[in-house]
């Protein structure tokens, strides 16, 4: 390991993609950055290793349109990005019977589909009327910060219709719709473009996979960083220093301190919450770290001799409405070498998983084989992803807010406390909880600095 | 200051109520213990400090009817109670008009009262079937923490009765009803007697105060734990370290490392949070730290040359349902040779007046003038305690649960992590919030040591 520099101009917590989109363009505008990480690898929320004969990705691993920051910087690295699997049907499990159907919209009776329908014009009408970027100014916002998405869902007529919702605020958040702001539910999907845009794979939010895992991003991107990246580096300390011409921080780690002239702390709010900041932050951030909270979402990945669901006219893509697999989809490798699927158990589900670990991993392959015949019985190799347990997470996919926390004290998630900045995804206002979210906020939070210092 | 022990049996992490109570009670079966407390004084969420002539209460002050053990500790102490006083009328200021009131329910319109007595003759009905002691085992448990009280509470017809239960549940957690999980609210009432006996005076909790403040009591009870307790010593990590017979834990603080068989981790979940377990607790546990939010009440205390209000007939207890103050009191000394008032600046107020410190002050004096005249706008001195912007409390007077975390993690909140036990006010099943609660919370948790070692 490297030695950490006395002295930075710009120390940058977290080398998730926050912290090296801040780093990135901090050194190009010619300041010394340095960024500590305290795993011992880059990435953050993304994490790829092997499973089987191929690279899978047991973080995030899709690409979208509209997420022009991800896309230009896949580009620029060399990453290539291959289609998410859909050829053939689709099912929905609605623990009663398993029902095939194509498009975007589930199978429904005629009268739930019709009801799934003014559902998610509501929604939509809902959302267009909330400011993404300002979330407390938009229209009746404390009404709509003082409800929760489940309470605006007991509107929905029809249990299947409620409990598809269930299914894809699971996926989206890994939390139930009783644990999320209303408000702050709509801001979110305005930031990505719509409940569908974030449900779907084509034309949505899982459209395309990268080739190899998407760490290989990061990882090129933290090469181009050099020696400026430093691992197995958690900051547990901020402290302001110094006056006038000298004012700065001391970033204190597990490996040493470094002075610098300001910080970009870029990880997720509720692990920002346990870095020590000298003097105090202001009581409206200290309360707001309270009331983010991040979901629960474990990943199972299973790898199989043959992809015997596609012989099925299966495109894998299943959602269950019983647990504990809520969302699966075909995970094959981009040349189909090794085939795989990947399976979703999410918010109380996973929570649930938790208390007995691995206690569902032959739950997750019964569910398959429901799906997919006796052959996803037998892998040839899983992988579990459990990020509720990954101590430098917290959770996953994102830090969500309770009632009354953005429109009480959401000011403080982008306000700088004195020469300290917030980046992460949690504080993007496009893409907000996505890889996307989090290059915008590293940008961000990096323009901040650089018209301060 | 002493030097930290190299070894004891038990290291206890904070010296308020429920760490004394835990380190007594391990002593008094003959383990040798160490206090680790962060601030330079014992009490925790207890802080007296002279204001004018007299020693006030800037964190909790009152022992109602009920409370054992606070009793039984108050009187082997030597330390004088009285009652909180209460003659004269009461006053309930709705924005429009300051009506008088006597008795527990203030003025109101017949149907206006017809509705608040239905409200809580329906809340009492609700809190009568859950549990406090294991409220997630409560018939419709899963159903109940879903709703928040804010949702609930839009059952109750007559805005100014909701506006009441606002007063009430501000005064009581420091949020709004919409932060609330109303599972987790019921079983609060629960543990603690019913909405009423937790709002009132006379056979509430607010019945008596203590004569030179509570502090005194745990600056008493310390004096007997001599050299167990060191101040200034905030803890920062935990490590489980040895086996078989030698297992035990490493305590690290900002003055040192203790080794000892077991720790006790005696402060607020929120707070816990931050200090860094090894191995990392089981991820329900992490979970649900994230969904407990300590409360924000701003307490002001203002002395007096002498107290105006009785001579109007005003008890000084006041309810307000416009702010930034929904709860006054006659606070003055027992002797009387301190004339004192006290406003309560309760959640969203609170949080309001934290983004421009002092900036409310002007406006706290002013409604005091409101309702007993101009000589309020000119006291002989003022206190003001913002829980929030205390780095140790983060808040008062409580951690709250949002919806869901209590039936999906709250099994978590008592149940020891290898050789950590958890005490502290929320982790108790009577009077869950209160000097009492703490108090058993401390006894259970060195009970389940004792049982270990």
């Amino acid at each position: 390991m490297t030695q950490l520099p006395d002295r930075v101009e710009v120390v940058i917590v977290g080398a998730g993609f926050a912290g090296l989109a801040a780093a990135t363009a901090l050194r190009a505008a010619g300041a010394r950055v340095a960024v500590l990480e305290a795993r011992d690898r880059v990435g953050g929320r993304v994490w790829t290793r092997p499973v089987g004969a191929a690279r899978f990705d047991l973080g995030g691993q899709w690409i979208g349109p509209g997420q022009r920051r991800l896309a230009a910087l896949t580009e620029r690295l060399g990453v290539a990005t291959f289609p998410t699997y859909t050829a053939g049907d689709k099912l929905l499990d609605d623990g009663a019977r398993v029902a095939r159907y194509k498009g975007a919209i589930p199978a429904l009776r005629p009268l739930e589909l019709a009801e799934l329908h003014l559902a998610l014009r509501r929604l939509d009408r809902m959302m267009a009327r909330v400011s993404a970027r300002d979330p407390a100014s938009s229209p009746g916002a404390a009404e709509l910060d003082r409800a929760t998405v489940a309470e605006h869902a007991r509107r929905i007529r029809g249990r299947r219709v409620r409990a598809l919702l269930d299914v894809a605020v699971g996926a989206i958040f890994g939390v139930e719709p009783a644990e999320l702001s209303l408000l702050w539910f709509l801001a979110y999907l305005r930031a990505g473009g719509g409940l569908l845009a974030l449900s779907e794979i084509e034309g949505g939010a899982q459209e395309r996979r990268f080739v190899d895992g998407a760490q290989t991003i990061a990882d090129r991107w933290a090469a181009e960083l050099g020696d400026a990246v430093h691992l197995a580096a958690p900051v547990r300390r901020i402290a302001h220093a110094g006056t006038g011409a000298d004012a700065g921080v001391i970033v204190t780690s597990d490996r040493g301190a470094i002075a610098a002239r300001r910080a970009i702390v870029a990880i997720p709010p509720p692990l920002a919450a346990r870095i020590e900041l000298d003097p105090a932050p202001p009581a409206r951030r200290v309360q707001l770290v309270q009331r983010a909270a991040m979901g629960a979402i474990v990943k199972v990945i299973a790898t199989y001799d043959r992809p015997f669901w596609r012989d099925r006219g299966c495109s894998g893509e299943v959602v269950s409405t019983r647990g504990p697999v809520a969302l699966a989809f075909d995970n094959s490798s981009h040349d189909l070498r090794q085939p795989a699927l990947l399976a979703f158990v999410q918010a109380e589900a996973a929570r649930r998983w938790l208390t007995a670990p691995g206690h569902d991993e032959a739950g997750v392959l019964a569910q398959l084989a429901r799906w997919f015949g006796d052959e996803a019985r037998h892998p040839s190799a899983v992988a579990v992803a459990d990020w509720a347990a990954e101590p430098w997470s917290l959770g996953c996919p994102v830090a969500v807010m309770s009632p009354r926390a953005l429109t009480s004290t959401g000011a403080s998630l982008r306000e700088p406390v004195g020469r300290v900045h917030f980046a992460g995804t949690e504080t993007a206002t496009e893409w907000t909880g996505y890889i996307e979210g989090a290059l915008e906020s590293g940008e961000r939070a990096a323009r901040e600095v650089l018209r301060a210092i």
